[in-house]
């Protein structure tokens, strides 16, 4: 039998993230597992320079912990071109709401992950297609944003109808689960995670009655900057950019690929985590 | 071949809507159709006494045509007990979003009805039950409100999980129709129809970190209120209240029966059209 | 040489109030001060029934110890029609922004507020004038609000220029200290209580694009009910009503009679105080 | 008699105050006065080549007419380094609120500018000093923005005591004219400008329980940023920027010199004009 491979990502410069890989590369090689290393994480560690390596773009392995904060994992997520890995997320540090393990339970979940004892959620991801050209997909949000502070001039469309136009900083574009996120800063609101939709916010608009819409996932959005639009960039998942100008076309729509999580706790008491954690941001 | 009986039902004390009516009887009459009308709309015109009347609750006719404005087509779908009604709206006044034919093209749209050109709408409603006893279904939204300014105090739970506390002057549970009405002025986002959704949205919270959360239209909703809440009344779309006091439990789920209603032009520039009429009115 | 005379205010029912209060008298007694119980706290407590009384509106004595929470603290206040009682403030219970003295250190501020030493900060107050009938100064705000959750409809203006009009659930005028309270919950900003202003916030209002507008606090405020308005109350600090209609006509001016209260440290870290009072309430 | 010299500043690569311009320049002729014209609007325009040129920062004239729209304006005060310029705005496209005079009334206006028949409006500006060096006084507003969209972590005091921190796109620091512009669009009130007040608005906060901050216009805003922030510019009216970084701090105190703008019918229907302008940008 084909026993699966096991790739290990962690949050560069943090001690409390290499202690925890060590720990969990340990609970591995006691099952029988040599996982892989990721690239930029072997660059970072020097304690993990004797494993063998991978790349998130080439030829990641099934399943991938990942150790860290939100941004770890995103930056882990965003270079996945197909549906073949699954990832666990566990937790370094004070923030994250994405990754449901803590340090605590590690002993637990990483047996649990290897004996697939978990759930496997799918979170859609949206693919950005600037000028016609594919970006890479999002797992949290799509963000138009001024590259100068001068004022960008949008119009958002939905399946060929205009919804409005936005002159202000930029609009942003998430996901449910990015909805918990840059959006939510943005005016936006929480959308449950088990409904298929994703979330327009603008940002700072100057058309002050103009509010956040909420739409069906599968639909295409377009997003035309105008002739007297200031600059801007295009953020994906905080963790791509691509720079735009006025008089450009960005669509938006379902990617292909979906990022799939185990979940071990994810479902249990989700909001009541959610607002605890932005209750504790401060 | 039986044919379909038609109703009328006017919006009170209007000169308008009664000459738009006077019309539309003229128009079904032309068309060898005598029509009811609403039992209240007969008292409020004396000019259609001498037609025969109906009751929303107990008999109500195939086919309803609804002349007046947002709280006329209101009053009358809150009364409907079954699913076998189709309305058809004509809008009487200044304002009146959920009404979308116009006085110009009465005479087009009368016959449409009457021959079955028209998309049929099916508006998922929302019931509630409080403290065990089921009240009328809303289309719009259904608000718990301070019934004497006091603080009201409230737990929202969804699906038995808790999503939060709300202390303030209560909450807003709307469908995405009622998305644009009052749920938009307490801050809720626009929810498109088409998503199969509900947003709860809190009223003036304490709390400051809360947000409106949209969940999916088929979970149950619970909301409890405290043993030190202030009291306050459940209004369902602005037609009918309940009087409610703290230690209580309203439950909100869907409704068996939807409102069915003959759209002709509902889905050109429908965010072009919401927004317009956001803008004009001042 | 005249001694000032002291009296004490409880919040009713709460055993923890009571047992500050006794230890109050208590320390009160051991400089040679016999105090006075203000009526209400006599009839809700048996324990004070030996002491003499006196009531809010007829006579209050030069100084004034108030035990309880924000609401204790406005409903004294608003009784007092001159400018000669100064108030001592200290908190039972959890909450509480406007009570700056804490349980663990009565001792010391009694003493400082015999001995006067102590910052007299003077609280503007709000004079709301109904139909040309004068009601009671405001500390906080005052709010128009939906009677029945019917829309009301205003026009306010300030110093006789129009600044809007609102129809939705009412209006909140606010003093820089209320400004903190209600009005933020309801979208309005925290004013400087160093600044000599108010502040005006719609209550969840049809027009998207009005904002809260902040105004000198010396000018003249009038707010009329449309014809079409719904009916509505006038609720000042939450704890007097005035019943509204259609038609009518609010004016709010600068009161007369400031609120004097001694502070020890108010001023300290004002902001962190506010922010974590608002961070811990949920 | 020494005559006042007049000066002209023109919105660049506009036909609309292109012929505004030579028409004030002939109403000034005409009262034999021969206008100097400001060095950029000469590049701008070859019409205006044989008129004798000033430079806004080294020899402004007494009186200055500016047309064109808001940004026109705040480009002509942003320079001006002391406090003997006066200012006549006229507006010369759809929009601008800073800008009084309309095209139907020029030759009264003029008139009345030469003749000294206006009301003579001083509005505060802001000095925003950076990591210890002075930059120019703002009229609207200093902005704190993210250079590159990654999270600007901030520390805001006011007269050395912590407000709150901010962990967002940046914050707002706005004059009370200025509270009408940017600030609004972040959430801000509109502050009247009878006030002596600044308004604090945080940039899409991951900390959703902070809210825009009123303050006095006299005291000392010191602005920190963390030593994990994300890099940012600080933006002066949207005309000049400054690059800043982590651990650095801005300083933003009242400006020796105000904007002397000559009003003639400023206070008119103030909000009324102000609404309407929000209103009608869409």
């Amino acid at each position: 039998m084909k026993r699966d491979k096991y790739g290990i990502v962690v949050k560069p410069n943090s001690n409390k993230a290499e202690k925890i890989a060590e720990k969990v590369i340990d609970l591995l090689k006691n099952q029988g597992i040599n996982p892989l290393i990721e690239y930029e994480t072997k660059q970072s560690y020097k304690s993990f320079s004797s494993y063998e390596e991978f790349k998130m773009e080439n030829n990641p392995p099934e399943k991938i912990i990942v150790i860290g904060g939100d941004g770890t994992l995103l930056r882990a997520v965003i270079r996945i071109k197909n549906n073949n890995s699954i990832f666990m997320s566990i937790r370094a540090g004070k923030r994250g709401f994405l990754l449901d393990v803590e340090e605590y339970e590690i002993e637990n979940r990483v047996l649990d992950f290897i004996e697939n004892r978990y759930a496997l959620v799918e979170y859609p991801r949206l693919l950005p297609i600037f000028n016609q050209e594919e970006g890479s997909c999002a797992m949290n949000d799509i963000v138009i944003f001024t590259a100068d502070g001068s004022l960008v001039k949008l119009i958002v469309n939905y399946e060929n109808n205009k919804i409005y136009s936005i002159d202000g900083d930029g609009v942003v574009i998430s996901t449910t689960i990015g909805s918990t996120a840059y959006s939510l800063s943005a005016g936006g609101p929480i959308i449950d995670p088990r409904l298929n939709a994703i979330v327009i916010a603008p940002l700072n608009p100057v058309q002050l009655h103009i509010r956040p819409v909420v739409l069906p996932y599968n639909g295409l959005i377009t997003i035309e900057s105008k002739e007297d639009s200031g600059s801007y960039y295009i953020n994906i998942d905080g963790q791509e950019k691509i720079h735009g100008k006025s008089k450009s076309l960005l669509q938006v729509k379902p990617c292909k690929y979906v990022a799939k999580i185990a979940r071990f706790n994810w479902w249990d008491n989700y909001y009541e985590r959610l607002f605890n954690r932005l209750l504790t941001y401060w």
